[in-house]
């Protein structure tokens, strides 16, 4: 394994090789590891399902502010929204039904487990880290775009059928006609 | 469940029931989570094994600087650290039995596979993230003690009789005799 940067006559991204694929030790500087452009958020993968045996994958996104993530929910796969900086708006379905909305601020930590509909919307630009069930870390990848640009960047818009195919490779079901009925906004949190 | 932090008349921690031990969403304020002290260090669990069905579980701790972390393995749990804030370094032995040492500062980030030696001495004021196979992420609460302190407090030194079960129980292999062979020390990780 190398950690050296060095462009792909292949055209392959930088990143590749960062991670061992398999576990083994390895460490990782600031701003190392496997990136994506999706919707302009730029997310780093940390660690995935291959180092850790299928359990978890780790990564982090930083996001400008912007519109709601939407709603939608995947039958297999945990997550963990833990917010490093920012504010961003969670909303969560409880299995009987009830919707609430939180605003997560640094330090505030969300978790959704799988098969219940949820959604989110970046208040103020942030930086999330997010813990998921392994194999769903590569879905910045597998919907957005491997990129090695790591400052702003004009955000990257898959086409529809990209996205339908990434999401039921990944088992994710898209809900566009979920209407959250939130009354109370829980905020500080 | 209930995020009020109430004292309870059985001597149970405040933080009993914030996280709901079953795969249900929640969310927490910063500071809150399941709180114990490990000689000085505090830990805060975030998600347990409980919620995610076994996969994985999240912790921070926020560690005053210290001594080696004495040279371990674990046989069933992968392990991540990652630097939110400070200096920790990471000390990682290969499967060739090749020994490494990084200095992680903050962004950075280590993984140790399940089964691998690794120790670790926090250099800097640090707080850490952990995240864990499913099962692991009490080992704080098991070695150490639950605490309401969220302040400075004087470390908690568990007995060995104390420790050496908690290990047990982990399934952690205390390896008092490992030498570490460290010929390079890789700086600014």
């Amino acid at each position: 394994m190398s950690f050296q940067h060095l462009r792909d006559a292949d055209g392959r991204p930088a990143w590749s090789g960062v991670l061992p694929g398999r576990p083994e030790p390895y460490v990782l500087r600031r701003g190392e590891g496997e990136h994506a452009n999706l919707f302009g958020d730029l997310f780093t993968l940390l660690v995935s399902g291959d180092e850790t045996e299928g359990q978890f994958g780790v990564f982090t996104s930083t996001c400008p502010s912007g519109e709601l993530i939407p709603t939608h929910s995947h039958a297999g796969t945990h997550e963990v929204f833990h917010v490093l900086d920012g504010a961003v708006r969670l909303f969560l379905a409880d299995r009987d039904g009830r919707h609430r909305t939180h605003l997560l601020r640094a330090g505030g930590f969300g978790f959704v487990p799988a098969g219940l509909p949820h959604a989110y919307r970046v208040e103020e630009a942030a930086q999330l880290l997010g813990v998921v069930t392994g194999g769903f870390e590569r879905f910045p990848q597998a919907m957005g775009t491997p990129t090695d640009d790591l400052g702003e960047q004009p955000p990257f818009v898959p086409e529809v059928p990209r996205l339908l195919a990434a999401a039921r490779a990944l088992d994710v079901e898209l809900m566009p006609q979920f209407r959250w009925d939130v009354t109370g906004d829980e905020e500080g949190r």
